[in-house]
């Protein structure tokens, strides 16, 4: 039997029919008047998704390059940075921190827990020296919501630069950049934007934008003033990804005629789904609170083959999710609810959960898990307007 | 009048159509074993490509972003490199160089004129402390071809090494790394290759994975350690640009069902057409000798306003050019015949250039020039087998 193939892992995500047909446009010139039009309208739209009056920068790379174009522009070898680590991303700011040469506090915590801005506060009263906070809104890893507002409340009224990888936020749960006070907001192409993963988006607020100026980037292919320059004229530093931005036009079309609270309402209403399917299940949500709105962690019983159960529900039921990461391989699924995934979409992510984890041995749960996550789907759909 | 658009620049290029329905296929997950599949059989089409057993490292970055990660593997500050610099790709690399804290002896050329081997040895001899000579297989801006195989002969039995941009090159017209030991090799996607811009690809020798060996790349995003480690794997460390690499598979299967020759013969009969066109319409070619495959560059009368001559061809014919950049704005005509394009398109670039040149009060030229141009194509075909 031939299901349909369903993408409900956490990144890169199903993609509309209208950015499909825009991706296999046939090429146009990036320095010409057409295209100029595109990353004008795109400008307008990221600026208008991250809730910012500063340029959104695009960058063709993957998230990463973003992160590493963050800490290139933003701090110099020798300073310092906390860096809230409680996942694989989180690892990755220190990673990349690291080979920076920045100095490094880190708040490590257990995977699938927020930090609390207590401990940010904390951390920041005990080292003045502290020149930013480098943090995910979303824990990709985990499935855990960081308090991004919050955070910005502490780092905002001190000389400490709040850098957030948005990469499975923007799009998928609120980070109004300006509005709560965010320094630098970064996201990829492949979650809640509907498109492939090769672009990345990078905005900075005044002040970073200060500290930015006081140190030219070593590194040319991530030069953000000279990014802000070209941005201005309508054009890239270098050739971009022509298709992957015509795709963006499109699906910052479709963002746009529904509005941003509507997006959001969206995604509230499949996390609820989801965790509430899975609870009827009897399986184990793995982040209780602070959870994100692009995914949901499932905590498998201890011993359960948790690799066979994803091939499981890929083999035979169309439906591809995404494992643990590092100690957590093999011992959670990770389900993905972001970008161009609707509620059926779930329904079936859902049965080919249960299905795939009474094949691995797991108990079946109650029998109206169906009905209890469309429940709940409807409910979240009816009260978060 | 509504013509087709012939966008006959020297990147972006057009593409085939198998090429776009594989970019607009919807998204699978990279880290699944489908795709590991598609990374395993574009390696190898990668190999024979750029004529390598060492690894093609896929990036996601512009070709630009290619060069970034040469310098930053392969030297480390203070270490002294040769650049040749015959255009604004030449200087680019100067300015990669510089960023990275590089030394460096410039070889500075009129823009239009070919390196000198003897030039190169002569640096060399000069100064045994430099470690590596960059320069272009093909400069871009000028249409230039270096003399790679050449260069080759005198770095190869040198501790120096040779690092070449052929982004207008591979796929274009001959570089075999291994064959002329070639250190470095990189391309981009959106020249020969058929595809949008957004990948680059980039190749090392044994000798040069030594120098890699020996000092960890700082920036975490262009590490070609943990690429090649990936790469292995049938993996890339980053997420990469997944609808490209689709449309990569594809192109690089439309290339190996023609072989090398076959793709070279085209691309040199099609210099020769378009060579012979101008002339025929009694305009100067910019580059007498040592021209690249892939575009050729008109030189135009002085006080004769490009800009509109460009503008006029897109008006009113559909033919999408290029200008020059720098001091050559405004006062030539790239004209790329790279990529998907065939003798039609150039009948149809001749026929736009004429017209354009001459709505802008140039002189009419040969009235055979269609025919002459043809007979250059048909007997490049046939002897260049």
């Amino acid at each position: 039997m031939r299901n349909k193939l369903r993408l409900l892992t956490p990144g890169p995500t199903p993609l509309p029919e209208e950015v499909r047909l825009a991706l296999a446009q046939d090429m146009v010139h990036h320095r010409k008047a057409g295209f100029k039009e595109v990353l004008h309208r795109v400008q307008e739209g990221l600026q208008w998704l991250f809730g910012t009056r500063q340029p959104v920068l695009p960058l063709t790379c993957s998230g990463s390059g973003a992160m590493n174009a963050a800490l290139w522009n933003l701090f110099a070898p020798g300073e310092r940075v906390l860096v809230v680590d409680a996942g694989k991303f989180g690892q990755r700011w220190g990673d990349i921190a690291q080979s920076r040469g920045l100095e490094i506090t880190a708040i490590r915590l257990p995977w699938g827990v927020a930090v609390s801005p207590a401990q940010i506060q904390e951390a920041l009263d005990n080292d003045p020296s502290i020149r930013g906070v480098l943090v995910q809104a979303s824990e990709t890893s985990t499935g855990v919501l960081h308090p991004i507002r919050e955070i910005a409340e502490i780092t905002k009224v001190r000389e400490t630069l709040l850098v957030v990888d948005g990469i499975s936020a923007v799009a998928i749960s609120p980070c109004p950049m300006d509005d709560w006070g965010v320094d630098c907001l970064l996201t990829g192409s492949q979650k809640g934007l509907m498109l492939p993963p090769g672009l990345a988006f990078i905005a900075l607020s005044p002040r970073a934008w200060n500290e930015v100026e006081r140190h030219p980037c070593a590194v040319a292919y991530f030069d953000l003033l000279r990014e802000r320059e070209n941005c201005g004229k309508n054009q890239t530093l270098f050739t971009p990804a022509i298709n992957l931005l015509n795709g963006l036009d499109v699906s910052l079309h479709l963002f746009r005629k529904q509005g941003l609270e509507e997006i959001f309402r969206k995604q509230w209403a499949l996390t609820c789904m989801t965790r509430a399917g899975v609870q009827a299940l009897g399986l184990d949500l793995m982040v209780k609170e602070n959870y994100t709105w692009g995914l949901t962690s499932i905590l498998l019983p201890q011993g359960m083959d948790g690799q066979r159960l994803l091939e499981i529900a890929a083999r035979d039921y169309g439906v591809v999710m995404a494992g643990g990461q590092d100690h957590l391989k093999g011992r959670i699924v990770r389900l993905g609810h972001m970008g161009h995934v609707d509620f059926a979409d779930i329904l079936a992510g859902i049965y080919a959960l249960r299905q795939s984890f009474k094949a691995c041995g797991g108990h079946s749960g109650s029998r109206d898990y169906l009905e209890i996550s469309l429940a709940a789907y409807q409910q979240a759909l009816d009260h978060k307007t």
